[in-house]
């Protein structure tokens, strides 16, 4: 099993190294926090402040390198990159793909590059909010472009699989776009939320109950790190939140109009019915040979698809659709 | 103790019957669903499909009524009230409470009434859905008005203290008010984000992770009750949403043009603040005794501060504010 050297140890990095370390692989994080690295390395992980020096292992002994760096430290880390372990094997955790890959090509054109986005998390942040078991059974898009090395791909599909999750290979766009939909409006809901609920003062605050500390619970996460996700994620999240706007602004014309809400109420209610449907369907064993020369082309169906891989075989993808 | 004939047996009115049983009051339902009454009976309650039989033995026995019925079946219910129980101790459970106060003053006039509205509920619906332990430490508006009989009042307060909930005394647009902020508009939201989340097809869903099954879990709701709550809200709710399209339009335009979302995020990040603060407040007691000329000014004060009664001390209500 290839060596595994994680930079950045937040919640996903530091949850990352945990269960990493135990798969038995040799695994090793770089943080330029202070009080992360002393908590990791106080847990017995093998952790510096020197990122440098972290990578230049990675070099020496050929690490899959994974960037756990939230989107605005990318640029700078991938800097030491081309540095230090220019030609590693590499992958991230950001929940924007597109703008990650795009500063890949740029910064560390010689890496081996595979994007991935484990769909994991917790309102909480840093070393001390990791937990191994994090991503057990979490979907974790592993990036699929034409120009994707294959093997490279299967090096990192295995660690995901190792660390628990499931494999949803996919294009940076599409990933992107989907995320925008179902993580990145939902944290602006909840901030606007959290926003009109706060301003009715302690009198709302009083009656606020599980629709509100549902609808508001994201809200409460490191504002730094939303800001970076949604911002970073600007082309594919605009056309969203117009849609969104015109749901809403369709809601409240009839609301004054009519003084009907059936059009918003029902259509949300059969969403909810698809997400179940979607969890619910049974589904069926799907093979995609990685040495085929369409072997992206079926990755990335299944992806779209709603499928995940659940386990490689050889020079196959073992995985499930419905 | 009073006896207790509650109408309407869903999640709500189930409950209540359940937990006024369990106090040791004699307690009566009725409902016209035949599925919620056999069930209901099967259990050991005291359970009818006879509205008017139901109304009947409160009028003998002076019980205190409970209207558990939604919105929409409020005005054919009071009409039957009227002609069957036309004197006696009424309260509701239903989610607005200016809509019924009107209803109240139009249709049973000679009815001592005290609005009631439980922050507590589930996204289940029906009679099976319903336990006794719904109310514990819940919020339970109980409305005071210009002419709220006091007496009937501290029953009310009593009843719904012995359920195990706390009692917030409002006026009954304030109540309306708040829930706009903190439970149709995070139902509205829910309903929007299923929707959008939905047409993103298996991919969007297969991604979909503790933001998404958060944001739009009140979705899931029954659509009628949902319908019936934020459309009987009209008049507090539009310009909620109308505060919220404001919002939703200003992050648009500031992701446009300079691609930042501090504003928006910041905001809600502080509004989760707001949230936790008032709960971790350290509270003062209170004491507002229910015979003063200006009881009824003291108590909607303390419920605008967001304060509690949690006890009826002969004719005083004891109660904690921050």
């Amino acid at each position: 099993m290839r060596d595994v050297c994680v930079i950045g140890l937040g919640l996903i990095g530091g949850s990352l190294l945990r269960a990493a370390a135990r798969t038995g692989r040799t695994a090793w994080g770089a943080t330029l926090s202070e009080v992360d690295a002393d908590a990791a390395s106080r847990a017995g992980y093998d952790v510096t402040t020197d990122v440098e020096a972290a990578l230049h292992r990675a070099a020496e002994q050929d690490a899959l390198v994974v960037l756990a760096v939230p989107l605005t430290a990318v640029e700078d880390t991938l800097r030491q990159v081309a540095q230090h372990a220019a030609h590693c094997l590499l992958t991230d955790v950001v929940s924007v793909k597109a703008p990650v890959l795009d500063a890949v090509r740029r910064r560390t054109p010689y890496a081996r590059y595979v994007g991935g986005h484990p769909m994991a998390g917790t309102a909480e942040s840093g070393w001390l909010a990791g937990d191994a078991t994090l991503f057990d059974d979490a979907a974790w898009v592993v990036g699929v472009e034409e120009d994707t090395d294959l093997t490279a791909w299967a090096e990192v599909a295995r660690l995901v699989l190792d660390l628990g999750a499931h494999v949803v290979p996919l294009h940076a766009e599409s990933h992107d776009e989907a995320v925008a939909r179902v993580s990145h409006l939902p944290h602006l809901f909840a901030a606007i939320l959290a926003t009109i609920g706060a301003q009715g003062g302690p009198l709302a605050m009083s009656l606020a109950a599980g629709s509100y500390t549902d609808g508001t619970r994201v809200a409460g996460s490191n504002p730094a790190l939303v800001k970076a996700m949604t911002e970073g994620n600007r082309e594919a999240l605009l056309p969203i939140v117009d849609e969104a706007l015109g749901r809403l602004g369709a809601a409240r014309g009839s609301l004054a109009s009519t003084g009907g809400l059936a059009a918003t109420i029902n259509a949300g209610y059969e969403g909810t019915q698809t997400l179940a449907a979607c969890r619910d369907v049974e589904r069926a064993g799907v093979r995609v040979s990685l040495t085929a020369p369409d072997a992206r082309e079926g990755l990335v169906a299944l992806g779209e698809r709603g499928g995940r891989v659940t386990g490689i075989d050889a020079d196959t993808a073992v995985g499930e659709v419905s």
